[in-house]
This record gives C-alpha cells, sequence and structure tokens, in this order.
C-alpha cells in the first residue's frame, strides 16, 4: 500500500504512491535542445547590448563593460519581477498589496550557449557558485533587502523561458514562506533537542540508502519526503547557516560534488529539466544558531495537479531508495 | 514597477510581475485533442471491466453493475494513492511515516469521451456536482477519513494522465495543510471581527472589478492574489461550511453557473488545462461558525519555477483587473 511521509524540515506530509510506481529509468525526459532558437541569443557573446548594462562580471584582464571576453555575466532581469524603487504601500481592507521592491538578476553562467552546470568543468561551476556569493555578499547591504533566494530554472517545465543556461537571483523584501517554515522548524527543533535539524538529518541520511555522494565537507543524498521524483539536497558538514560565508576550499568542493551530482542526473534521465534551489539564512536576522544553507535538486520529471494545488500534499511514485540505487549507478 | 498582493484566506504574497505583462489573449493554451488515443479508452462504454468495479453510477432504469448505460460512473482508482486497509503505523526518528489510509475514486463523468465541464449542458454538469454530494455524504461515515479532496484535473499539463474527462476523490487521514491553513485563518478572522472571512470577501468582490458571473446562490471572480493567470474563485452566498449539504436548488444553480463560467474559459482560451478544486469542511469537525465551502478554479496557463518552489511565493504576469473584463467578454 502507499505511505505518507513527513518531511522533518519542511513540515508537509508526502505520498509514496508505491501502487502507481515505475521503474527509474523510465523517468527520462529531455529538458532542453529540442528546437534550435530562431533569433540571437540575448546571453551568447556578442549580443551583451541586448541585456540591460552588466552589473558584475568575471573576465581575464581588462575588458570594457558589456563587451566580450567574459567568462561570467550578471545582468539586471530584462523583465524584472522586483526593482529598487521605493514605491508606495497600500494595505488596504481585504486587499493589501505593496510594491514589489528588491532587485532582480540574471547570473550568465557561461559564454557556450548550451553549458549545464553537470555539464561544465567543476572550475566553471565554482565560478558560478562564486558569483552567488559575490552578489549575496554586495545586495544584502541594502537595508530593504531580507531575503535572496537565488535559483536556477533548467529546461522550459523548470519554467525556464531562456534557453542559454543561467542563474536567477532575487533580492526581495521578505522572508519568503517555505524559508520561514524552514527557520521555525530548524529553531523548534533546536530549542527541543538543542542540536541542529540539518546536522542530525544528514548523520541519519549518511548511513542511509538514500545517500548519493559525499566529500570532505559536503553530503548529498535523496529526500526521504520528496516534492518531486529523485530530489535531492546537498549539505556542507560544517554547520554554517549563511552561504555567502563558504571558505574558498570549500567553494572548490561543493562545485565538485554538484558538478558530479548534476551529470548523473544528465546520465540518469537523459539531460532532464530540473530547479536548482540555494536556502540559506535571510539577511537580517542571526540564525546561525539553528540554521543551516543547502542546495535542493528538483527534477521537474511529472507534474503537481489538483490534489497538490487543492491540498499541498504531493503525490509522487518514485521509492527515493530505489531512486538513489539508480543515481548511484551514474555517478 | 511590479507588485506584491496578499492573499487573505491562504496568508501567502503573490508577485504581480507587471513588467512582463502580457495581453490576456496570449495566454491561450489547448490542454486536450493533441493526439488521438490509440489503445481503447478504460473510461468509455463498453469498457467497464478495463476499471476496478464501480461503487456508485447513476442511469436511467434497471442496469447492471459495469455494464453499458450509464450517465455517470464512480470507480476506485485503479492505481490509487490511498486505499482502506489498515496497515501499520511506524514513526521513527527523523522519518516519521504511515500507512497512506483512505480511498481514491474516479468520477467518469460523462460516457462521452470529449465532454468536458465546460461544453456539457447544465444538467449535465449537475449531475457531476451531485456525485461529489453523494460520495462524501458516504465516505464521511468512515471514521479514519479525516478530509475528503475532490478535484478535476483536465488536461496533461494540468496532471491529467486519462483523456476522457472524470473528476477524482481523494477520502484522506488527515486535513491536509492548505485547508489547515484556510480554517486556521478563516476562524481567527472570525474570532478578530466576528465575520466569516469568505463572507466578507465576496461582498468585497461583488463591488469589484474583477466580478465574473453571479446569480441569486453563486458569486463568482477572479482572485486578488492568483497562484495560476486568471484564477478564480466560485462561493455560496449562504454561509455553509459543508459542500455537501448544499440544497437541490442550489445544485441546480451552481452547475449552471461553473458551466457558463468554465466555457468562457474554453472559448477565451481555446480549451484551456485546469484543476477545479472543491474546498469544504473536514469531516469530523464543526466548522459552520467560521469556513464556508467553494470551488477554485486553476487555468494551468504557465509553469512554476525554482523561485515558486524555493519561495513559496507565486509569480505571476496576468492582471486579475484585466483578466475579469477579458473573460466577462466570452460570458
Amino acid at each position: 500500500m502507499s505511505e505518507l511521509r513527513f518531511n522533518m524540515v519542511t513540515g508537509e506530509w508526502v505520498v509514496i504512491a508505491t501502487e502507481r510506481a515505475a521503474r527509474p529509468d523510465s523517468y527520462a525526459k529531455s529538458g532542453k535542445r529540442e528546437t534550435p532558437e530562431a533569433s540571437p541569443c540575448p546571453f551568447c557573446p556578442g549580443c551583451e547590448k541586448m541585456t540591460p548594462p552588466e552589473v558584475m562580471a568575471y573576465a581575464d584582464g581588462l575588458r570594457e563593460p558589456d563587451s566580450v571576453g567574459w567568462h561570467l555575466r550578471v545582468v539586471p532581469n530584462k523583465y524584472p519581477a522586483f526593482t529598487p524603487e521605493k514605491g508606495i504601500e497600500t494595505k488596504e481592507g481585504m486587499f493589501p498589496k505593496m510594491p514589489a521592491r528588491g532587485f532582480h538578476e540574471v547570473i550568465i553562467n557561461s559564454p557556450d550557449h548550451w553549458m549545464s552546470l553537470g555539464e561544465m568543468k567543476p572550475e566553471e561551476v565554482e565560478r558560478v557558485l562564486r558569483a552567488y556569493k559575490d552578489r549575496i555578499l554586495y545586495l544584502r547591504l541594502f537595508d530593504f533587502v531580507k531575503y535572496i533566494q537565488i535559483i536556477v530554472n533548467y529546461g522550459r517545465e523548470a519554467g525556464s523561458s531562456i534557453e542559454h543556461a543561467h542563474s536567477q537571483l532575487f533580492a526581495i523584501p521578505m522572508i519568503p514562506s517555505l524559508v520561514r517554515r524552514e527557520l521555525t522548524r530548524s529553531r523548534d527543533w533546536k530549542r527541543k533537542t538543542g542540536k541542529c535539524l540539518f546536522c542530525e538529518l544528514m548523520r541519519e541520511e549518511e548511513k542511509g540508502d538514500r545517500l548519493l555522494l559525499t566529500n570532505q565537507s559536503f553530503v548529498s543524498f535523496l529526500t526521504f519526503a520528496p516534492r518531486y521524483p529523485f530530489e535531492s539536497w546537498v549539505l556542507p558538514r560544517d554547520h554554517l547557516s549563511r552561504f555567502e560565508e563558504i571558505e574558498e576550499g570549500d567553494l572548490h568542493l561543493l562545485a565538485d560534488l554538484l558538478n558530479r551530482l548534476l551529470n548523473a542526473y544528465f546520465h540518469a534521465f537523459l539531460d532532464p529539466p530540473y530547479n536548482l534551489i540555494l536556502h540559506t539564512s535571510p539577511c537580517q536576522r542571526d540564525t546561525q544558531d539553528y540554521y543551516h544553507w543547502h542546495l535542493e535538486i528538483l527534477p521537474r520529471l511529472n507534474t503537481w495537479g489538483g490534489f497538490e494545488m487543492a491540498s499541498g500534499m504531493i503525490i509522487t511514485t518514485a521509492l527515493p531508495e530505489e531512486g538513489a540505487e539508480f543515481l548511484r549507478g551514474h555517478l
């Protein structure tokens, strides 16, 4: 019979519907390369004038802004969901609203149009992660920025509208609800047990059958109660609430592990669409005592239906323990 | 600039990203009829033996179970997410789990393979709604059933795997988190103001520019802070927490309104994929004082990306006030 599994971090029950279980290799689904793009790509070298002026770039030696010769470029989103101007608050009655104040940036991971994080060299992934760190260190200085959410949408089914592999950064004026939930649950756990929820979870997963890949500083595993089939998390062994305080050596080790992990997904599911999510501490709150930054990988291999939309409970058909064995075969 | 809107019922902020706003008619997307199905449809007349034995059916006059001649059929889901056997609870440490005990049924809305709720005659929609009521009245008698979630997945992008139009019922052993949230917020509102949150909301929406369609007993409008473009709700004017206690005359009026509303979506967005959701009171809790059943229509016209997955905040690009004007043009 199917089982209900409780996610200790999100506080949500999920349904593992074993009756409709399918073999892990039946999930393969390509996230890109369906059709070549007709028009020139605004993220490719030579098209720098098609984006808003860059706010940061990595290059070897001197280079004019918004010209070729970069390894990585950060630009404001051309159609931003958040913008820095102040605006006016108008919370009225049943319909409170306020300006979506913040920053919405695009991190162009590489000049290479097709280059995904799983196909890059580890040092290229390290460069992308360094950009995340640098942008957070800069943007957290704005007092109206309460949280910085960095994500990757890879493939159309993961919400991407531009094919050229990139990351997005949202610096927003509030702590979003899913992060608030993680904060509340981990703070309560700390109060109750005196321990970090994530450190505990990592210790348990490291001796279990959902483990994927580890190194000196990081541990990755498929989650016990996933939102999407083959959802995995990457946690630093060191208890650290802020990603941006990661040390240089660990940036290197994280890049290496993430690269190998995404490469395994690439081969196991034939280049699947996925979201990569960074969950880290809010900018202006001291959470070091109980929170623990981490990465989440959500392969978008199925579609949430009305039950998920209505209930908040996710039904998934892939057993994480089997999925881990399958993925390990591609590592 | 974009704006943040707060949903008083769900307690979530959403982002209306006007910078990337598109005209309402640019959202058109067909939910079905892409390819004819090769194999025989298990929900079509003559294929009754392909489903598990029916648990209810509506027909004129006498008829053998699992034979032709029905107007509507209810069968257990062949690959159920919930099943009634007892199972064993095993909440262990960081990984609590329990049996997914309950019922998972399919309501075959009509013998006609292609017949969606927006294309039916109103009396056929009434028959479907009556089946919802009858099944709830029966299944709520089981003491392990805490909530009954009825939904429609219409079209592949809305999570449907079988083309023949149908509804699904999940009788589950807990109150799901999104329903719990509505219950908590509406109970708090009642305590604070002495009024029903939904009655208030309906009163406000009825004089506003998001209104769609009303009749003697029901009000429908596009939501102020939607999760999907053109999300609409249908509320009964009478304060009633349980859908299954709807009166006969109101069943007729609801069917008529829902039919016309879905027909407007059908024409406005060229047969879009959507979820229809019924939110009603938990089975064993007296919520009449503060809760108010309602229908939610979620057109699946875009894809949630990593930001939504990471934050729980939805970014949508369609302004509900413009969307309502557009939809009213198709009513």
